[in-house]
């Protein structure tokens, strides 16, 4: 399999626009070997194009966690590449090839993904910080100027305050955030401004979780279709 | 002013979602200066925020072409930046503050726009090049798998044709190509991908033409009012 002639690891960030949701995928140009984090059932015949013109070998699909407003694409890629194994953190719940925790490394080539457990939005939440992008990969625990919600699958206002002030604004403040969604086409952020500029994380822990209890948002609309299907790694759960 | 404690360029892609435009701020870290490349009128308010954020000083607005789905964001940023100057290619025949021709060289702090003329989806299109982030910015002229119309705005393939194969795919080929629009989520393309896998411009010239002349594309929705507004620079198109 011939790759590009490229100098650098391939980033590519890309968009499911029925949920706004954020993929990510990562490959390492010297082996060839690939990882995409959330993606969506709905774009994964053209996730598996990109890997394909990028002739690029799909090795892990992350799942940041048991996803609420989308449907996963992992089970459609598994598919497309058999020897691609789906990730989620094993205090999920949820149906995986490949279970992690705290401090687990995941390798793709030269590439290393290191687990960081998020809970708060859901039990399950891990973000991936990969130190050569200087750059963290969210999912829901922490949005642009935002976070994830914590009125339903077991989220807790508290424990999420800890996990991003702990596990992500420890962070060096130039690393790049990259989210799991974002509504007004904004793609990414920094831990500088996060720290600084988040309106919800930096109010004191009480405030904080005030605020998460008061916000009385609306039932999402794909929950009841996506979390069952999600439990099953996707399965089931094309449209 | 205070900047963040960042090591490297500001970079920072956007969306429009109406009209699927993707616009890009570029930020020195070490003087603050920025640029905005192809701003549209209805996020102006939300880039104005994030340079603001940054504590970044907008000093010029690039407008690869005279847009027709769009109405640019250049007047409503000089609003909120005074300084900023707006910028297109002296072959648009549109208004701006500064005119920019091949092999202009636009200094953002230590960053470098390299102005490459790339007619043929209109006379004035240009696209954009910093050599330090190996990345181009092509607007319209070429798109991922696919390139900007020549049907209307002084359109011609066979010029379009040659602006690509000699202003872009000259590139080395890891270079990052950031369009001007992609309607299906996908935010970034290289040289390599699209010198050989491009449906359009792998094509011979003549072929290339037949098929651009053989489109039979709808009458663009917002031509009417954006391209009076964009050749006065945005003015008077505010919604």
């Amino acid at each position: 399999m011939k790759l590009p002639p490229f100098n650098s690891p391939i980033f590519r960030q890309l968009i499911e626009f029925k949920s706004n949701t954020y993929t990510y995928i990562l490959g390492c140009h010297k082996t060839g070997k690939a990882a995409i984090i959330d993606p969506v059932v709905d774009t994964a015949s053209r996730d598996v194009q990109i890997l394909r013109d990028l002739n690029l070998d799909l090795v892990y699909g992350l799942n940041t966690h048991v996803h609420a407003d989308h449907v996963t694409g992992t089970n459609e890629l598994r598919n497309a590449f058999p020897s691609m194994k789906s990730v989620l953190c094993s205090k999920s719940g949820g149906e995986a090839d490949k279970y992690v925790s705290n401090g687990d490394v995941i390798e793709v080539g030269g590439l290393k993904l290191e687990v960081r457990e998020t809970p708060g939005h859901t039990n399950g939440c891990v973000s991936y910080v990969e130190h050569h992008l200087k750059s963290i990969f969210t999912g829901d625990a922490l949005l642009i100027r935002a976070c994830g919600r914590t009125d339903f699958q077991q989220g807790n206002p508290s424990t999420l305050f800890d996990s991003v002030h702990k596990q992500i604004f420890s962070l060096p403040e130039d690393y790049v955030i990259y989210v799991g969604h974002n509504y007004d086409g904004i793609l990414q952020t920094t831990v500088w401004e996060e720290k600084n500029l988040n309106p919800r994380l930096t109010k004191s822990k009480e405030e904080f979780v005030k605020f998460m209890k008061n916000m009385k948002l609306p039932y999402p609309k794909q929950i009841d279709a996506a979390v069952p299907a999600n439990m099953k790694d996707g399965k089931g759960g094309k449209n």
